[in-house]
């Protein structure tokens, strides 16, 4: 038995114990670490309440025979004491609770590939459940991006923005990580079996839950804040105005992790949340995966490049071109005289000048005059 | 002949004789008065070589003629000695220039009954001449909401987002204002006459370009300057990358009027403009006229009801927070880079910060800049 093998245990044991998020204990396990926390549940039976049963599920806990069946279902268990460990979530020590959730997890069981430690890059893509097209698309290209630049992406794997988070990724074979409200051997929703599978074959499923444990509303609440916690950035793409997806986005902002909101129509309720977060302050809106990896690149390795389209001509014309270019009418035709007047300048160099911008197709000569060219009308 | 004559009909004059927007002359104005710079032209004959042709241009011009005309027409010429000037529209005697054009204007042609003076507490709707049926519904709907409460809409009288505005205001009996880049006896676009006739009998068409004039690129930037200038808010409903309503946006943002913005799909091309513009910062992000109404509305007379609860209390407040908090002034808003300083943080954080705290009602932002919110002075 290795040195730390006492602490993990315990921790294993806790974990079967005790509700993912539930700060006063965790808080009393980075204060007088897990195996004084365990050794005192065995003594006290009870820790304020918090697990009225608790001497019957003392006695049926095997942390050993739990950590060898998970191993033989290719799951791990990854507490602080071991290298893959994510140091970005003890951030979560000082975070306090939102919801009644937080802390910094006792362990995170794990199946699949992907090492929690190079997940400090990570981008999540988040949202609702009930997205539009519109939403999986702008998801699925963010993450996509953000998967060719070399971030892995973490979602929930749920329906809508999550999956087409993860997919986006899968689709340029980056990594993907899914951080699950129950045991990272159960599939929830059933309907992502396959998806689950690949992502285990070649990122990580990971939870604060134990294996077999289902989901529940406290255990995703639990959960939002692991992804907000793991990443540098969270992205929301649609959230209507009660989304769960906000409370990772309040974690995000609790965290002082770097937030972004996609927006979308004013009149679709899936960005209404979003919308809500935007104007609120503290989330950068985003449009596309370049502009994430701008907040959360690394520092000017993913530089946007400001989108005015390409240089009109308009942008190459000498000073004296320009005033003449902005005497002229846009609809019906003038005469050079009056555009001369117009513009201050002489009426024989103001023809000379039409007649060049007419070549460049600023300007055209119509029955009536000149006016300003389909390239004139920036 | 009433006292205030001459100066009244120099400026008839000089409208005649130079382009709107001619900072250089304008500045001219505000310091010499009309007359003099009238004088001025006919004894020198030329400004710095602004109207070559203006001896010949000088002898055409008849303003007591111009005048009459024009009043039989049903137009009249408002100047700054008028009761119905609004007064506003000084803020551009020291507002620079922006693409060449700026300076208060020397005097406005308008035709309609709605008094100019009533304008304070109106808001701009604009936007794109492309626009999609979605942005046409949203320009519509908050040009309904601001014209219920009471507040003037004003538009450019374009096609697109212009024309959703100014039928939304007609939609439920609200006045509605088109300032013009051409004379207030031209329509254009031609297919607008039964819009502009409704507009001049119950609103009111606008304009520092004299009647009978064309509308040039020029005078649209010119034009753009004053739809900012004469409300208290403009709202960019949509605008293409290079759309001239980001013009009325940087002239907006340049008075330090309200800038608002409504976001649309990322995926729709007279949206992104419009991104751009948020993610700048300076605008708000607002998606329904009540939202318009709580940043231009008469204080606290249309407060928008926060669906996330109360406010985050002082005492949840990271290091960093509570820092910059610190150094927001309670009565007179500071600007960021201010609190920057004293706060000792970089400038970039700050802002971030400050509108996480003004989220919570620590903080909120007036017209000097920042200063403790209600939630903040615990």
């Amino acid at each position: 038995m290795i040195a730390h093998e006492p602490d993990r245990l315990a921790r294993v044991a806790l974990s079967r114990l005790t509700e993912p998020g539930d700060l006063r204990l965790l808080s009393l396990v980075s204060e007088l670490g897990a195996v004084t926390v365990y050794d005192h549940l065995h003594t006290d039976g009870d820790l304020d309440g918090a697990a009225r049963d608790l001497a019957v599920r003392l006695s049926s806990v095997d942390p050993a025979d739990d950590l060898a069946r998970a191993t033989r279902a290719g799951i791990r268990f990854v507490t602080p004491a071991d290298d893959e460990w994510p140091v970005q979530l003890d951030d979560l020590a000082d975070a306090g609770a939102l919801q009644e959730r937080g802390g910094v997890p006792i362990g995170l069981w794990v199946r699949g590939p992907q090492s929690l430690r190079d997940l400090a890059s990570a981008v999540a893509v988040v949202g609702s459940r009930s997205a539009t097209s519109y939403g999986g698309e702008v998801a699925n290209e963010i993450a996509a991006r953000c998967g060719s630049a070399g971030l892995p992406v973490v979602s929930g794997g749920a329906f809508g923005i999550d999956q087409s988070g993860h997919r986006g990724a899968i689709g340029v074979g980056a990594p993907t990580v899914a951080v699950l409200a129950c045991g990272v051997d159960r599939v929830y929703p059933a309907a992502h079996a396959a998806l689950f599978a690949h992502i285990g074959r070649t990122g990580a499923l990971v939870s604060e839950a134990a294996p077999g444990w289902a989901p529940t509303r406290i255990r995703f609440l639990a959960r939002n804040r692991l992804i907000a916690g793991l990443c540098r950035g969270t992205v929301i793409v649609e959230a209507a105005v009660r989304s769960g997806a906000l409370n990772t986005a309040n974690w995000t902002d609790r965290l002082s992790r770097v937030l972004m909101g996609v927006p979308g129509p004013v009149t679709s309720a899936p960005s209404q949340g979003v919308h809500q977060l935007l104007r609120r302050g503290g989330a950068m809106l985003v449009t596309c995966g370049d502009e994430v990896l701008e907040m959360v690149g690394a520092s000017g390795s993913h530089v946007v490049i400001d989108e005015r389209g390409p240089g009109r001509s308009r942008d190459e014309l000498s000073v004296r071109q320009q005033q003449v270019l902005d005497a002229v009418p846009v609809a019906v035709g003038a005469r050079s005289d009056s555009i001369a007047r117009a513009a201050g300048i002489g009426l024989v160099e103001v023809r000379k000048t039409l007649g060049r911008l007419a070549g460049g197709g600023l300007v055209e000569q119509t029955a009536d005059g000149w006016r300003l060219g389909e390239g004139g009308r920036a």
